[in-house]
């Protein structure tokens, strides 16, 4: 058999050894092999040994002097660190590396993640946005994450301040994934800490960088086309005209992905990046229900995606009021006696689920006993 | 030459002496005359004097006992309080006519004008929105109506609180159009009476109904579709969901014409119906230049819009006919095209049933060439 036969039967066979790993994460790490150049080269050559030692050849035949793969100490204290970190390798081809990340053309050949590595394997949306972010598109994050949660969707984000920590903090019972732009094991920014480690423990933090690599900001926009990558659709919640997120939804957009942006007023520099999303074709987005609906059918994936077994939390109960409420209420005061009519619920169950969420800083009470939306 | 052929040349020949308009107002204002009815009374005989003349006897065959049609007395009132506010009647197919109405199904036959009447032949964009709008939403509307104006546009919208208001103040010096949904010599609300008397002044007030006429409920939707009959584009600037710049949106669709809105956050209620348009289809605005990016180009439209030559045959509608129009009707209101699509007669046949049926008042026309049962 040759090796072109063979590459056509199994065009990433995934590493089965010790030793393949090693040889994976030396070829990956090696100069002038990107995630395209990896993928050919394994193609090429069969192997990562075999890739490995055919480079300085091929290189020399490309005009460039001295070529070194790389050294075999940086690979072996590299999994020194993750073993202290305690991080896995996945690797593409593998059963536990996203499937979703196998449309990419650019799929990283192997991620380091920290953390539950079987939430890659249920269903995802990513949400990005603005740093700087206002209260309101913090709220709106929130409020998408936890009801996407509580319908057993992932939330995938970049662990940046704003929007993403909004968003990854409402979704750490449900199920979030933080993908980091350096290190997995570097946290960045700092005073996201604390949000990282619990990301870690009910949640997973993943990378293609090296373990200890602080981030540069080259490796923002590469970082990006994971987090759209490993979800069905990205919402972008607030971003300014010319921002990082923009550049997501554009990957995204090349991706397959679904692309939902939140409206703003015309007068909030915050909602300029949506409102000409929006203006370019992105699905408008007021709740999750809307981002639902713009999901592709649940079935199709599945049937695309035999090995998955997701595990959808049902909402409770109270939750499906929580909502009910929340949909109802705005801005503007309503009377209690209304919203329980609105609903149909009883006064009892309102009772305790209006304590809930005001006691969550979700809706706040007015004189005369009216209701509304926190501001 | 017959009736028929000569119909067939002009649908709708302008009244051109004082007798022929008086007679025009006397049927447009006859009890059971609506716009679709007029016209085709008008194609039918020929003129509005023998329509007066056979009007009752059609009534009697339709069953409607003691039919009259409207007294001279009232439309001499009608006349002599125009001459008192300086109104001037705009009848179709005359030169002054507004070109932008004769694509709508259900023109008004006639209007009320006060004020500079050539300003029916600028280009013009319609604005609607809520009457308890924010302060947000009314500077939206100023910053719109204002670059609108500067760059040649009239605005179009119907007086009332709120974003209309703010609309026609921004547009007082480039040029405004109020289509009131009382009679054009009434003012409402009162609040609004400076800003009536200064659009007469420098703009241009209309309306479809009698001199006098108090503005009732039912008057509001008519009058917004010619809102949007008379503009190339409507842009809801603030509307909750629902609401009555949602209807004209609607209207403005069934008459082809461009439908914009501004968005704004989910939190907003008042957002509510414009994100809904967005999401529907509505061209999102952030800016004038959005709304004339959206506008149809001026050739296309004056190339699209032929002389109109409808071919309505002579009727004879068998009672069958009648019977079917009834048992495909119901309470909701359908399209005329449909019904004929659903009984699979010609409209020839169809026309002249419809009419006999909304004279008995078993049928009624909604707007937008809508037909329902009378309730």
């Amino acid at each position: 058999m040759t090796e072109e036969q063979l590459s056509s039967y199994h065009p990433t066979l995934p590493p089965t050894t010790e030793e393949d790993r090693f040889s994976w994460l030396r070829l990956l790490r090696s100069r002038k092999v990107g995630p395209a150049t990896f993928r050919r080269l394994l193609r090429e050559h069969g192997s990562a040994q075999n890739a490995l030692a055919a480079l300085p050849e091929m290189a020399c035949a490309a005009g460039i002097e001295g070529y070194e793969t790389c050294p075999p100490g940086v690979i072996e204290a590299e999994l020194k660190a993750a073993k202290a970190a305690k991080a896995q390798l996945l690797c593409l081809g593998s059963a536990d590396f996203p499937n979703a990340l196998n449309d990419l053309n650019d799929a990283p050949p192997m991620l380091w993640a920290i953390g539950d590595v079987s939430i890659l394997h249920r269903p995802a949306v990513a949400m990005v946005g603005a740093r700087n972010c206002s209260s309101l598109g913090a709220r709106m994050a929130r409020g998408l994450a936890t009801d996407l949660g509580k319908q057993g969707h992932v939330i995938v984000s970049g662990l940046a301040r704003g929007i993403d920590t909004a968003a990854h903090m409402a979704a750490l019972d449900t199920g979030t994934v933080a993908v980091m732009a350096g290190g997995v094991d570097v946290i960045y920014p700092a005073e996201n800490t604390d949000l990282a480690h619990k990301i870690a423990e009910s949640g997973l933090r993943v990378s293609e960088q090296p373990m200890g690599v602080t981030p540069q900001a080259r490796h923002f926009p590469r970082r990006n086309r994971i987090i759209s990558g490993l979800a069905q659709a990205v919402v972008v919640v607030e971003a300014a005209a010319k921002s990082g997120s923009l550049i997501t939804a554009r990957d995204a957009l090349d991706q397959g992905r679904e692309v939902l942006s939140v409206p703003g007023h015309p007068f909030d520099a915050r909602a300029a990046g949506c409102n000409l999303l929006i203006r370019d074709g992105a699905t408008l987005v007021r709740s999750a229900e809307d981002v639902i609906e713009a999901l592709p059918q649940r079935d199709l994936i599945t049937a695309t995606r035999p090995q998955r077994t997701p595990t959808i939390t049902k909402p409770t109960p109270p939750a499906a009021l929580h909502k009910a409420i929340l949909t109802r209420l705005g801005p503007s005061p309503i009377a209690e006696d209304q919203l329980i009519r609105d609903i149909a619920a009883s006064a009892g169950e309102i009772g305790p689920a209006l304590v809930d969420l005001e006691l969550e800083g979700r809706i706040q009470r007015q004189p005369g006993g009216l209701l509304s939306l926190s501001t």
